[in-house]
């Protein structure tokens, strides 16, 4: 089967990339792809870099405009499309949210982002409330897919517990980037710590991973931006990276996966089969500092 | 501080191995490392690439005599001493352990491997009895070290258990190697999974991680056995590689490494807040069948 992987830059009009990632996901089944996803809301810049609640305009239901439109695509084409929707839920609940789209137009499943960040320019709790539907596994024709979005990538948590659902792929959009001032001296670094987590999710638990990031310098006004870089890529269930995007240019990965080969990979590397489960209730704690 | 990291060859002679860890021990120590690690179970060759009830004799207590020499090595030098040990605790019930020495000579903590493997030439589970001492972080002169051994290195929850105690160092003592028909198709998939995994556990903790791998091929009479693939190595808290040796030749890696590097990159990637402690009740569990 055929993984599309959607890298695309944003633009301010969210019109215009909605329209953009439309283009893209019918290229991408016209070229065989099976399963698309595009890269963490995608219908707009990346606007958790000032806290403004006027932003929150940006939001919409799910279903909504979003879904409706990519639905649509959905049955026309026979696929499935994971499209990331900055949910607003009611006034003052507002949701980070991949929804999962399938070839009869329906909402197969819909995750809100578990994991929020805070950090400078990516001030992410003032908007996103945390997700309360858990970890999942969502059956489509293809594959049982597993949603996830960006900062829950760092989470070794979030990939078990939607593996150990049984999804066999980990989708994980995307919008992470350089702050300029600290890509020199930190970039090259960061870049390799991103892939690694995600690979090291594959190799964990014997699944498929798929990154979908954006790219291009987004600066509002006054202040140095972002600069997303890109890098989407697909990795085996050994963690070996079968594709992968550029840093700053648009392009849509086409990647041939035989989901046969996680059973050979758990097989012959059975971590599942080991764990120490009677040892693990530490794992729902903060912090253990009674045990120092 | 100074990291030593052991990398050796094992012979079938065990006072001789003792004797060149004594050796390499004391070297790293007058180089200036402060907590040095041998490789697991240096005491011998790779035993558990059979079956033989006969090889519990190469079991010892603990303490016992490979603690004893050792703690007086960390009596004269000063330092702290991670030694890997079969240890045989009764008749019929032996494990897999770490004994960590301090600078006074004691056994600050003892580490029994939690996770044991079993796959064609690592037969663990028929020679070691899983570990019933749970995840640990030990405090020693110089910093908080969390002991793992081999196959834990595998696991997430392993790490992250650890460092919730406040590990600083993650230290995985480990004897690895490429099945010789297997080298030129998978070998370097292999090594490779084995490096990411461990570089995750730094990331996705903030800590730093040392692996410590034997080299050499040991083929018992009539088997192709292992080839030991060494690259023994120190990454940051943030997954970065400061130190690696080579696949194939014994050396000491004495890494200079300072352990206010957890604070700051813990700052700037605060992975250890946003962790959804409410949602991870499944990580106690072998599959979660019922949620797909």
């Amino acid at each position: 089967m055929i993984i599309g992987v959607v890298q695309m830059a944003c633009s301010g009009n969210s019109d215009e990339n909605l329209a953009g990632a439309v283009g893209k996901v019918e290229e991408a089944a016209n070229n065989g792809a099976q399963i698309i996803c595009l890269p963490e809301l995608f219908r707009s810049q990346y606007f958790c870099q000032k806290e403004d609640a006027a932003l929150f305009d940006l939001s919409e239901s799910v279903p909504g405009p979003s879904t409706k439109v990519l639905s649509q695509i959905a049955i026309t084409h026979g696929v499935t499309i994971l499209a990331s929707v900055f949910e607003r839920r009611t006034a003052g609940v507002y949701h980070n949210s991949l929804a999962v789209l399938d070839e009869r137009g329906e909402i197969a499943g819909l995750y809100r982002k578990m994991h929020i960040p805070d950090d400078p320019a990516y001030y992410e709790k003032f908007y996103f409330t945390p997700g309360d539907l858990g970890f999942q596994a969502i059956k489509t024709p293809h594959a049982i897919v597993g949603p996830l979005i960006c900062w829950d990538q760092w989470y070794p948590e979030a990939a078990r517990m939607t593996s150990l659902q049984g999804a066999e792929i980990l989708f994980y959009p995307t919008a992470i980037g350089w702050h300029p001032k600290e890509k020199s001296e930190e970039g090259q670094a960061q870049r390799e710590a991103w892939m690694t987590i995600q690979r090291s999710h594959a190799i964990a638990n014997g699944v498929f991973v798929v990154a979908v990031n954006r790219v291009g310098h987004e600066a509002p006004a006054g202040g140095d931006g972002l600069e997303f870089w890109g890098s989407s890529f697909v990795c085996d269930p050994f963690g070996v990276v079968l594709a992968q995007a550029s840093v700053d240019q648009e392009e849509t990965l086409l990647v041939d996966i035989d989901l046969k080969r996680i059973e050979e990979v758990r097989r012959n590397w059975p971590f599942l089969r080991d764990r120490r489960i009677d040892a693990y209730e530490g794992m729902t704690k903060r912090f253990l500092d009674d045990e120092v």
